[in-house]
């Protein structure tokens, strides 16, 4: 019955474990690439592995050595590469509660693994980490179209509970690029972010509840099914974006939408950023509710696209482009609040050309030409990507600031992003990254994004990449108070270590 | 431009201090009628006057005495009364740093004090605990139409906020009936639901920074204005909830929806649960994107509100009857989606009788079918009320089952709420409630709702009402992790004490 019109996959990150081969030595490990100094944890032994055997009894939950366990020590973007020789593949909370009761007391440090579709190396073992991966804990439990709840194991992949819910005419409120391979649980525990955000809120509103297992072993069922429950602290958001380093979540409760049956997106052409406002402000005004997703992409992002696409421009050349999409449940309503809302934009000259289709292969074209661009920079031999919020008065200064300090040393600088969620991506890409360049971008982006308390890291996490960034966007006093909770969580420090907090 | 529809405002919970005289004798106090015993803070001694009066310099910011502080002894439900001479009144954030800091050095207790529309006790002091009231602290430091973001101090008053966002066709994320008198600090402090909250999520999604002062006056400035902000973790949520026993909340930033122009609401008869249960769903199916409230009432709770309010029922008799709401952005297209759900529910028999109007007086007559229902129960010599979320497969069954217990020794047992947010209110009045009444009820209230891991404060939170009834929605590894929290954030236990955990 219902029209399920879109199936938004980037090549980019659209990453499986299984893609990997044996670790390449291309890619540097980690620790000498990060500079981090190991722990002093313990290391693992023949009779830990011993206990894993009692604890994991069925065949192949157990991998051993770095020819079996190399998928889970490197990440998609060649960022990270760890040297974690045991991963353990539990099925369900007992078992993934006894894990870390054991390796809590014999102080095993512990690496959390989802569907491996992280860009900050948030997943991956730095060192000798045992790899907890949640992937065959993957049942979906309950479906309830009348409160419409899903209920499920933190290892099912996003794609396949869309697939679930649709055929209940429900939707996740949630939706991203890497869906056919990123589990629920990662999502959850990096506030996956994604392009339904302006329409369906964050996961910290979606959420309902959730279970997870304290570093001592400890489960905490916080697997409320209501959008009201107010007993108490709302422990579940500690574990939401907390990246693995508060505890492991094995189980959810999300609300879940009704699905719209019918969709539009506009690509159109805009003159300048005075005008890309104005228009962000007219739809959110005329499409109300039905507007999904507005996105923005600069003339450098966008030309970079269509090169690597080998496509041409649905329209003329403009300094920027907006991507607007509207999903709803009355195609003819959709489609008049869309027409009221282009003969307003047109007529008044803050949109200079456009085009707007219901179709739903062109739909899938037109948000190529969004969602292909980080294929594009990330072409060149080296590409540098910040992923920023900022106050939409400031959203685009960044850009050209940049252009005036590396523009004639790089290839290319641009921006494109979810303006509707004040989320910019800055992509800086060229042949060598030289010390000086590096010099003159990786300070410059992080203090102009502090001066406008901004994030600096909007959707992506802080990982093992971003710690020492951390202080731009969050006070001392914060920075503080996330110690005391890590030491209250995870007194030794056992889980997803050089992580987030170091 | 905008058509602001709706002014809801019970008279039930519309309270505002000033409406206090002086502490009636008639209520006892709390300490005694909750058995509460004094934990060994110090008191108030002359040289503390002396300090509040060096950080509190203005005219007015400290009353003293229990005739200048009866306003902040007593709540309008008459369940709590306090003992608090000491009434401070900040106007920024450094001044309530400094109280705190003073008050936890000497080990002072400190009661959190917002517009006193709270139902479970939260905010009034049981001992001699010294009011912080946030009322001064009301200045709306920035309204930003663009990327839809209100920032304010934590003492706003929600109908004041709601005022100044409508005229830049912006709206607050949530409504309630109180909202003439409570406070936005309160909102987030308590995670207020209200009857908007099935359109726009809850606060733990719409709250995008608040800035919050620990117990020993350190000030935690988490005023992001982002949707989208990773760094670390989220800690904002800790305080969301926490009834003022984690810190006291001093500014808020919160994502603010465009105002809807378009409002219809449909007043409906039903025959039985199942249908009830069909309608729902076929609400959320054919309405989509304009639902904003669904609600529930059985014809006890009908038949006592047009009692109360003499006023002739507007459909037919029926065992249940729903309101549901929409609002969106074009009234013909509204209209359009309203009339094809009566169609479909009238002709396939899922509802009796129904009417719809889009007249804002109209509109304001079938809410009060709802919104007044609690007026009429508590025209009783004896209310008891319940507030809890429930699975819609077993949601009215609590209805049925307390009938047959109490229902022949009480005037009404009756079942209303939000439906759409698995939010069931259970009123039961009557002439004298009896030990023998009390005690077939309370015990069997909590472990039914227990049994079906529904929650026992759905909207109304814990206070000091109902702290020993936490136990039934949350588990002993929750309520540990709970105290650990206050461990850290409040060691000396002087922020709200006896209220949320003892």
């Amino acid at each position: 019955m219902l029209n399920i019109v879109r199936r938004r996959t980037s090549q980019f990150i659209n990453c499986a474990i299984k893609q990997f081969g044996t670790v390449s030595n291309e890619v540097p490990l980690s620790k000498d690439r990060y500079q981090v100094k190991r722990n002093p944890y313990a290391t693992v032994a023949d009779s830990d592995l011993t206990h894993f055997e009692d604890i994991l009894p069925n065949p192949n939950q157990i991998l051993l050595g770095l020819d079996e366990t190399a998928g889970y020590n490197r990440d998609y973007f060649k960022y990270v590469r760890g040297l974690g020789e045991v991963v353990l593949r539990p099925r369900n909370t007992s078992q993934v509660s006894a894990i870390l009761r054991h390796c809590n007391r014999r102080k095993l440090a512990v690496s959390v693994f989802g569907g491996n579709t992280g860009v900050c190396g948030g997943s991956i073992p730095v060192f000798d980490e045992i790899v907890l991966s949640l992937e065959r804990m993957n049942e979906i439990e309950s479906i309830d179209e009348y409160s419409g709840i899903l209920e499920c194991e933190a290892g099912c992949v996003l794609g396949k509970l869309e697939e679930k819910l649709n055929e209940k005419g429900m939707t996740m409120p949630l939706d991203l690029g890497s869906k056919n391979s990123c589990q629920i649980g990662g999502n959850l525990a990096t506030n996956a972010g994604g392009i339904r955000l302006m329409r369906y809120g964050n996961l910290h509103g979606s959420v309902l509840g959730l279970e997870a297992v304290k570093a001592d072993g400890t489960v905490v069922d916080l697997m409320s099914r209501f959008k009201k429950d107010n007993t108490g602290y709302h422990l579940k958001h500690m574990f939401i974006g907390s990246e693995g380093t508060l505890g492991v979540i094995t189980r959810v409760a999300i609300a879940c939408p009704t699905a719209p049956t019918t969709q539009n997106v506009m690509f159109l052409g805009v003159a300048n950023y005075g005008s890309v406002l104005r228009t962000f402000l007219e739809c959110k005004k005329r499409l109300g509710e039905i507007l999904t997703s507005c996105e923005l992409i600069d003339s450098d992002g966008f030309d970079c696209c269509i090169q690597h696409l080998k496509r041409p421009s649905p329209i003329g050349e403009f300094p920027f482009y907006m991507l607007i999409e509207t999903t709803g449940s009355n195609s003819s309503h959709d489609e008049e609040k869309v027409q009221d809302f282009l003969e307003h934009a047109l007529s008044t000259g803050t949109v200079g050309d456009g085009v707007v289709t219901n179709e739903p292969s062109k739909m899938e074209d037109l948000w190529q030409l969004r969602e292909r661009i980080p294929d594009g920079t990330f072409s060149n031999n080296f590409c540098l990507t910040y992923d920023l919020s900022l106050p939409l008065g400031n959203f685009y200064d960044i850009v050209p600031a940049m252009k005036q300090r590396v523009g004639h040393l790089v290839k290319l600088v641009c921006g494109f992003g979810h303006i509707g969620d004040s989320n910019i991506h800055l992509n800086i890409a060229g042949d060598e990254l030289t010390p000086e360049i590096q010099q003159l971008i990786d300070p410059f982006v992080y203090e102009f994004t502090s001066k406008l308390k901004g994030s600096v890291s909007a959707e992506h996490g802080i990982g093992l990449l971003k710690p020492k960034y951390l202080k731009y966007s969050k006070t001392a006093e914060a920075i503080m108070l996330m110690q005391r909770l890590k030491a209250i969580m995870d007194p030794n420090g056992i889980l997803n270590p050089y992580k987030v907090i170091r």
